[in-house]
């Protein structure tokens, strides 16, 4: 059990109307158990097609998941497909029924318990994993020792079953080795003075632990994974290697657990024991979504104002209209008394603020698309930046604009220390 | 020029470090143009790979579109393979290379320019699309009158390449057809139970028009694609079978033009000119970066809160302290105080709350992790909703509670028509 073809079925995704996020989860999950996914097709919903690439797919993997077509309405074919790729047929599953009829019932829906009842006819030779946010089952066939599992396409019913039943399924029938990850990151040396200092280190590394350089922009990430049947064991031997390399490199590792910017910025803040708020214009929340999307966020963030219309930011942040008459309301003199503003309405040590234009129309004050200023203010220090990214659409500019923002900030917290 | 293959290429999407955004944003593109994406193929940057994958790609698409596999720090395998696929040489190109020159001069890097070289090596029979933003070229190949594409697979650099150049290109080249889709969005109606009521309009539909169901979260949009070579009858055609549509599910039915929820808030708010503002807890900024995503946003959007901190919810929003000693801080009660005192702060028409437990650890008052409580306020109107959704994570919490209120308030708004 090595190697996991993914099979994504939907004309949405085809479409472009929906981005596929579920082979992404997949994808993660089946690395913490050591199976890679070496291929994803991307299909219509139609049986011939399925049936030749569930064929392509048994060639190449060892275990094919499949997400997708299944669901009460005409254009679901894959029940269809499978059965005609196992050479079987499609019976009424009694425990299916049973889990089906009390999940409409917990729902007060029912009435409407004999149009799903399809849901419950699935391949006679399937192991069903039952769904229990959603009406369609989770199907297993096997084939020659090799797996499938045929899952729904909505990513909330996906998740718990991959997580819940099908990873902890695989573990135990392939007695898969335990796979612990944990991620230095690594800032102000390059890669190869890093390889140096560390090579002792490395060299003496156990041998179920392998370390790999990542480089992301200005920084090095070293990912050390280990194996072996033993979680608790794996924790505590990773534990003891990150401290014997922590001296050796002290300065600039600004994280040794967490991999994304705002968990980094999170481990800092908990830490260092300060509190942050944020003061939005252009990012129009997303500064402070990805500030809060990670747990344990309310400890340190203890708001965030988004001041959309101009009079609101002198309103709420205290922007002096003399300021916005004389700069503009996107300018550096604006994001220097927003960020102020925001460290006092919030009574934090850390205020983030920024205005821009987003696009695709001019700003009120003629100010190129793409143009922002950001404030990083700390106690009573502050540094204001610009950023010009004309090229990037509102959506994409809302979030590069958020992450530069937070690692500005982040590298800021780790010179400081 | 029909049918079109994508191909991803790269360890990061397979790895589930990346999500795969590129094939998203082309598929949609193309489909504005009547091409349709029949397959994606997401696969590792080996050489043979890459070359099998084109080989069948081109068997069944006439247009093939790769991302990934092109760039100065990576092996460079996609340009080999495409080399080796096409039979062709790889050599210098001088035009691309005094494009680079150009690119990075502007960039004040003129001293890498010796190791960027390499990318303006390219297959001799290629014709370059050149990249503004970034220093990898598209390269076009033909192939039996099929076309080939290559692109980087950095999302701001694709985008471009694809809108400004690749599109036009095609439409001229190909005198398109046109594509005409409409999307009617239903709520309220399981889907099962909608495809029943709908089926004999469904089955009388003109050939060239195609239906999809595509549920997102509690609601379910309808699709129809419609392709000919008259785009003033292809309009017409769509607006007369949807309505024929609206009198079988009239009340059901909150827009017949936009997609996105909160494109249809936008609609709603700029033709009946009102305002609207957020105070946001569990959602954390979410709920206020959907409404700014729509261009234009500004016109309605006078802007939003996030009081994270209990103490901010009384201080900024005015909740009185003794509504959050009674009920505690996520309850109805404290939800709707947060709408009043958010209208007050932006004087707005409109005010949305939230306040609840994302989860994963329980909220302070000890809630359950996924219960929410939201209020939507209209003038002097409100009502508040109650959510329980345990299984959500933490981002998927967030994003589902936003699309719920602004779901319910596109119902409302539609509802008052």
């Amino acid at each position: 059990m090595e190697k996991a073809v993914l099979i994504t079925i939907g004309d949405e995704i085809l479409s472009g109307n929906t981005i596929d996020t579920n082979s992404n989860f997949i994808a993660s999950e089946l690395k913490n158990i050591g199976i890679k996914v070496s291929q994803i097709y991307t299909i219509s919903d139609e049986i011939e097609t399925i049936k030749n690439t569930l064929k392509l797919a048994f060639e190449s993997g060892d275990l094919v998941i499949t997400t997708g077509g299944l669901g009460p309405t005409r254009d679901d074919k894959t029940k269809k497909a499978l059965a005609e790729f196992f050479d079987d047929e499609i019976t009424l599953d009694e425990e299916t029924f049973n889990h089906l009829k009390a999940y409409m019932e917990r729902r007060g829906r029912l009435d409407i318990l004999e149009r799903n009842k399809e849901q419950a006819f699935v391949p006679s030779k399937s192991t069903v994993f039952q769904n229990h946010y959603g009406t369609a089952p989770c199907m297993m066939m096997e084939l020659n020792g090799k797996l499938s599992y045929s899952l729904p396409g909505v990513p909330y019913e996906v998740k718990p079953l991959i997580r819940d039943q099908i990873i902890p399924y695989l573990q135990e029938k392939f007695s898969l080795n335990y796979i612990h990850t944990r991620i230095v990151s690594v800032v102000g040396i390059p890669e190869s003075v890093l390889a140096d200092i560390i090579e002792d280190w490395e060299l003496d590394l156990p041998e179920n632990i392998a370390l790999s350089y990542l480089p992301v922009g200005t920084r090095v990430k070293l990912r050390l994974t280990a194996s072996g049947d033993n979680e608790d064991f794996l924790k505590e031997q990773t534990e003891n290697e990150i401290q014997k390399l922590l001296p050796l490199i002290k300065d600039h590792v600004i994280a040794t657990s967490e991999d994304r910017i705002e968990n980094i910025l999170s481990e800092l803040l908990t830490g260092k024991k300060l509190t942050i708020s944020t003061a939005e214009s252009c990012t129009g929340g997303e500064l402070s979504k990805m500030i809060t999307s990670v747990p344990g966020s309310s400890k340190h963030f203890m708001g965030g104002v988004v001041t959309y219309a101009t009079e609101k930011k002198a309103e709420i942040l205290k922007v002096s209209q003399e300021t916005i008459d004389k700069y503009t309301v996107v300018s550096e003199q604006v994001a220097r008394e927003m960020a102020e503003g925001c460290q006092k309405l919030f009574d934090t040590d850390i205020a983030l603020s920024t205005t821009g234009v987003a696009g695709p129309g001019k700003g009120e004050d003629g100010k190129e698309v793409g143009t922002v200023f950001y404030t990083i203010r700390i106690n009573d220090q502050e540094v204001t930046s610009k950023l010009y990214m004309p090229h990037l659409d509102r959506l994409d500019f809302m979030n590069f604009v958020s992450q530069k923002v937070i690692q500005d900030l982040v590298g800021i917290l780790v010179n400081s220390r």
